[in-house]
C-alpha cells in the first residue's frame, strides 16, 4: 500500500488520466511522460478508486461519444485535457501512442529539429510494438482468455519472441543509439535531449527486466550502448529517481509485463 | 503484369515510398494517402523491381543510418522526402502510422479543426490495430515461419477474431462514425471530410472482405453505417475510382490480408 501522503494532489491540473487501477500497463508510458516534463496529472482511478466507474464509462462498448462532442476510445488509456477541445470544451484522446504524441509535442519532448518529432514518434511506435509482442507471449491465442488455457502456444511463442524477435528490436534501438551518438552520446534517442521515445523505450526495458529477468541478463552483454548506457543513464535521471521514490510508481503484476519462469530462458 | 504506360511517371516527385514488390501489404495505406490528395510519387520497387535492393538496404539489419543524418527504419515501409531532412538533406522516416501522420499533416488530411489530428490519428492506429490483428490470424506463433507450420493455433486465434474482436472493433468504427454523423453523414470519421484515418479503415475493411469473406458478408448486417454507408461511399469516390482503374493498384495475395478459406466462417 502506498502511503496517501506520497499521492500528488493533482486537483489543479489539466491533465486526467483515465486508466485501470493498480496497474503500470499502458498508462506507465503516460506516466512518465508527464513525470519527465514535471507537469502535474491527476491519474484518477489510482487518486480514488471510485472514479474508475467514469474510466469505465468513457470507454464503454456503448458510447457514442461525450457531451463535449468527443468520440468514444476503443479501450483505456485515454486522455481529458481541460479547454483544448471543440469551442473550449475539454478534449478526449485516447490510443497509447496518440497520447504519448500530443503530450511530447505540448510538454517539449520531441528534439530541437521539426524532423525529430518523426524520429521520436517512429521509435516510440516501436518500442510499443515490442511491448505488445511482450504481451501476446502471454495471450497468443485470445486476449481474454486466461494464460492457463494458451499456455502450450504460449511456450511456443515465447521461445520464438526471446530468440528471434527481442534480437531484433535490440539490435534496432541500439543502432539508432549508435546513429546518434554524436548528439546524444547513447543516452538519448533523438537529438542531445530526452524525448517520448527515451521514456517510452526505457519503460519497455524496465518491463522485460521484470518479465525476463534471464533472458534480459543474457541478451544485455549483447547490445552496450542500449544496455551499458542509455538504460541505466535514463535511469539515474533525477526525474526518474524522483518518481521511484514517490510513492507513485506501481509494481508490475498480472499487466501487459508478467513473469512467467516457463516462458523466461532455461 | 500491368501495363507500363499505366504506371504513374513518377520522376518528378518530393516521394519515394520504399516498400516490398508486388504486395499492397501496408504499404497500400500509405499510397491510398497519396491517391486521396492527388499527389505524385513513386512507388520505387513496384516501377523497377532493381530498385529493391535499395528498399533493403535502407532497412537493412545492419544499417547505423544514411549518409543524410536519417536513423534506420525497422522494417519497410519507409518514406523518403526530398530536403526535408537535416540541412535541407532528404528525409527517410518509417512505421506505418507514423508516415500518415506526416503526410496527413503535409496533404491536408487531418480534417479542420487542430484537435481532430487526434482524433484522426486515434482512429488510424486503432483500424491499423486490427490489420496487425488479422496478420496475427494467420501467423499467431512466429512470424518468420509459414502458415502450415502454426495451422492448429492459427484455428483458434481466428475464430476468436472472427467472434470477439471483429465485431469490437466493428462496433466502435460504428459508434464513431454516428459520433460524427452530424458532420460526417456517415462517410467521415473526423469533421465532414476525407481524413487519413477514412482511407486506413477503407483498406482494412477492404482486405478483410478479401481474407473472411464468409465472416464479412454476414457481420456487415449488424454495423450499418460503417457497411453499407462509410465502405460504400469511400469505395465511390473519384479519387479511388480512378486508382482502381489505373493499374497501379495491386492484387492481394501472401501479404498482411490472405485467403484462407479454413480460418473463415464455416
Amino acid at each position: 500500500m502506498s502511503t496517501m501522503q506520497d499521492k500528488r494532489q493533482a486537483l489543479d491540473t489539466d491533465y486526467e488520466l483515465l486508466y485501470h487501477p493498480d496497474i503500470p500497463g499502458r498508462g506507465e508510458f503516460i506516466r512518465l511522460v508527464f513525470e519527465a516534463a514535471g507537469v502535474r496529472y491527476a491519474d484518477i482511478a489510482n487518486e480514488d478508486q471510485a472514479n474508475y466507474e467514469l474510466v469505465q464509462q468513457t470507454c464503454s462498448p456503448e458510447s457514442t461519444g461525450d457531451a463535449d462532442g468527443n468520440p468514444p476510445p476503443f479501450a483505456p488509456p485515454a486522455l481529458k485535457i481541460r479547454g483544448a477541445g471543440r469551442d473550449g470544451k475539454d478534449l478526449v484522446i485516447s490510443q497509447t501512442p496518440n497520447i504519448l504524441l500530443y503530450l511530447g509535442s505540448k510538454l517539449g519532448l520531441i528534439g530541437s529539429a521539426d524532423h525529430h518529432l518523426y524520429y521520436a514518434n517512429q521509435l516510440t511506435l516501436t518500442a510499443l510494438d515490442l511491448a505488445n509482442e511482450t504481451h501476446d507471449t502471454h495471450h497468443p491465442i485470445a486476449v481474454m482468455k486466461y494464460y492457463e488455457e494458451q499456455k502450450d502456444a504460449a511456450l511456443i511463442r515465447s521461445a520464438d519472441f526471446r530468440e528471434t524477435r527481442m534480437p531484433k528490436f535490440f539490435s534496432y534501438f541500439e543502432r539508432n543509439l549508435k546513429s546518434n551518438e554524436s548528439e546524444g552520446r547513447g543516452k538519448y534517442l533523438v537529438s542531445s535531449k530526452l524525448t517520448y521515445a527515451d521514456t517510452t523505450l526505457w519503460q519497455v526495458l524496465d518491463g522485460l527486466f521484470y518479465a525476463y529477468p534471464k533472458e534480459m541478463a543474457s541478451r544485455s552483454k549483447e547490445f552496450p550502448l542500449l544496455f551499458d548506457t542509455f538504460y541505466p543513464a535514463i535511469k539515474a535521471e533525477t526525474w526518474l529517481q524522483d518518481y521511484m521514490n514517490s510513492g507513485r510508481r506501481l509494481q508490475y503484476s498480472d499487466g501487459l509485463f508478467r513473469r512467467y519462469p516457463e516462458l523466461d530462458r532455461q
